[in-house]
């Protein structure tokens, strides 16, 4: 093979695969990236872990086609050291990859193409479209709540499925649940449920930070693929029964409390600031239109503060995980965060309002 | 005590003196700030790990003098996290310091002030003026060739001393060694030799990223102290003995090599990308003003560079660490560099020119 690309297109495409590629491998072709050089003038770049694969085109000017495999990270790291601008020559004979730009040369390590190892998508009979913007907002609502206990492998990644004539979304580590709602989007019926894995909802995040308009999902009850432009994400997906998460979604919750979200944040951040690294538990005292947050550690002292709110019902006292509050209030938007608390042992319903899509269910901790 | 400051000066403070403080202390009254408020309208915060001493005055409202010691980084991120602008008031009674700002309450534990370890400063008998300027090029030009061997603690600093009726710099690690020369400053004849550690280099050069004018420097042989504007850095200095390095800077190396240190050093960036990372060996072949760079691993292949420079001498090849010759380079400021070479065992020489104040020397790998 031989080729000529930009730096920049050829720096901005190992961005995405690399980071798939992981540090360590005990099969070194792991570590590598196939590049492909095709007649259509574009070079072709994948990488893979073997559960989770990359595939990228971009614009090349390609003088003799053919593929190659060598390191992932080397190579990301030479094309990003290169000056700015340079054109960035490759060129496979014997065994090796002579890479130039300006007065740079290299000669790299190749693995043969033929033993990199590509994962079979089979049939993926379900397809359909979503706005990036929904997939990323689908994202960010739920996977701070992914587990991340091996042992509860099935909890490790975001349940997709149809119910209700939506499209749903839900992750959840046992002490706290995040749920989207959406229209179903055409071709959505008859979807198997599914769990996208951690490492792959990661990477996904990463390529929509660049993409606008349509991703295209395709699926079956063991793969995933996104296509983004460019860029298509192939993973395995988790094999495991995800559990029946409605039962745990409080309905009779009827002590409504409406507060700010940021100031309910900042306050819940600044007093857990001496509470102990380990339980990380604040106090609500919620009283009428006033919730007081306290934290009391044996070393560090005290700490409260009182916000104002709007509430009518019973006194009531309760105390939660800081870090679980706070990462649920920095995805509310608007400017009241509603709280529909039972007692102080029940799981509690936060939300925007009863119009939004993404619904929040804490569990208390005892305080 | 009490007494109210606003809080974009306390947490300005309280992060000079917070970075002192140690994370981890078996002496529990170390991972604490004293803080002394003074019947002049002054709030004193000061902190210690033994060795060095950060005071610091800041303007307050005092309506009652006093002093207690508290949690430092507690303290301090808790004043972060308070909102911007706002006034925060210290109350201390019964062995708590109360604090509050806004809707915010705290209550700290305190450790008596009078169990506060304080270092004596002595005697500090030669005094002399510094700008604050110079003072920043003298470490940034060094600190990089400070030993972290713990078997060699007398090179664990920078050395200062005064010879040839220049105030000089040094710092090695056996690998290479910094030097900067200055006109000796009025009241520094007579100085003691001194070797300032780590740690207080680091803590000044924060320090100093804020200050214009001058800093006073008193010495002893024992102690150092600098005193800052508002504030005073005051540290026990390393008690061993600086080798002499004059030793090892060569005065007959007589091939000499010109070249733009920018490109000099983002070639050997780039070569070095496939270094192993233990030796991160380059090789540098000079011949007829040219240099070429090489790298060679077994494991991930070679590269090369070819940099215009300006030499006349014999041919020579000859290997350096990558990394060592980075920190140098980094540090050159002129769009040449010149390296005095011998031969490929010897030291070697570098230097903007025979007018710069700072000068290199480097130890050669064999490749």
């Amino acid at each position: 093979m031989k080729a000529t690309i930009e730096r920049a297109t050829l720096l901005k495409s190992l961005g995405h695969v690399q980071s798939v590629v992981e540090r360590r491998n005990t099969i070194p072709i792991l570590s590598n990236v196939l590049i492909e050089a095709r007649e259509d003038n574009s070079i072709r770049l994948m990488a893979t872990d073997l559960d989770l694969q990359v595939d990228e085109s971009v614009p090349a000017n390609v003088d003799q086609p053919g593929a190659t495999t060598v390191p992932a990270h080397t190579l990301f790291d030479i094309v990003r050291k290169l000056p700015e601008g340079s054109q960035v020559e490759l060129d496979v004979a014997e065994g090796k990859m002579h890479l130039s730009a300006g007065r740079s040369r290299f000669h790299l390590s190749t693995l043969p193409r033929d033993d990199f190892p590509v994962i079979s998508e089979g049939e993926l009979p379900t397809k359909f479209e979503l706005p990036a913007a929904t997939l990323r907002q689908i994202i960010d609502k739920t996977r701070f709540a992914i587990s991340s206990e091996e042992t509860r492998y099935y909890l490790m990644g975001i349940f997709l499925h149809v119910a209700d004539d939506q499209l749903k979304a839900a992750a959840t580590d046992g002490h706290r649940l995040a749920r989207v709602v959406m229209p179903k989007p055409d071709g959505a019926d008859g979807m198997p449920d599914v769990i996208i894995p951690r490492k792959c909802v990661a990477e996904l995040r990463k390529l929509l930070e660049e993409v606008e308009g349509t991703v295209e999902v395709s699926l079956s009850p063991t793969k995933v693929r996104f296509g983004l432009g460019s860029a298509v994400l192939t993973s395995k997906l988790i094999d495991g029964t995800f559990p029946d998460y409605n039962r745990v979604i409080p309905t009779a919750n009827d002590k409504l409390l409406k507060l700010d979200p940021k100031t309910f944040a900042s306050g819940v951040d600044r007093v857990s600031t001496i509470a102990s690294e380990k339980t990380r538990a604040v106090k609500m005292s919620v009283d009428r239109d006033k919730v007081t947050l306290s934290v009391s550690s044996p070393e560090s002292g005290t700490a409260t503060e009182e916000l104002p709110a709007d509430y009518g019902s019973d006194t009531i006292e309760i105390g939660f995980n800081a870090r679980y509050l706070l990462d649920i209030l920095g995805e509310i938007e608007g400017d009241t965060v509603e709280v529909h608390l039972a007692d102080a042992a029940a799981p509690t319903l936060l939300r925007e309002n009863d119009k939004s899509n993404a619904l929040y269910v804490l569990m208390p901790m005892r305080v």
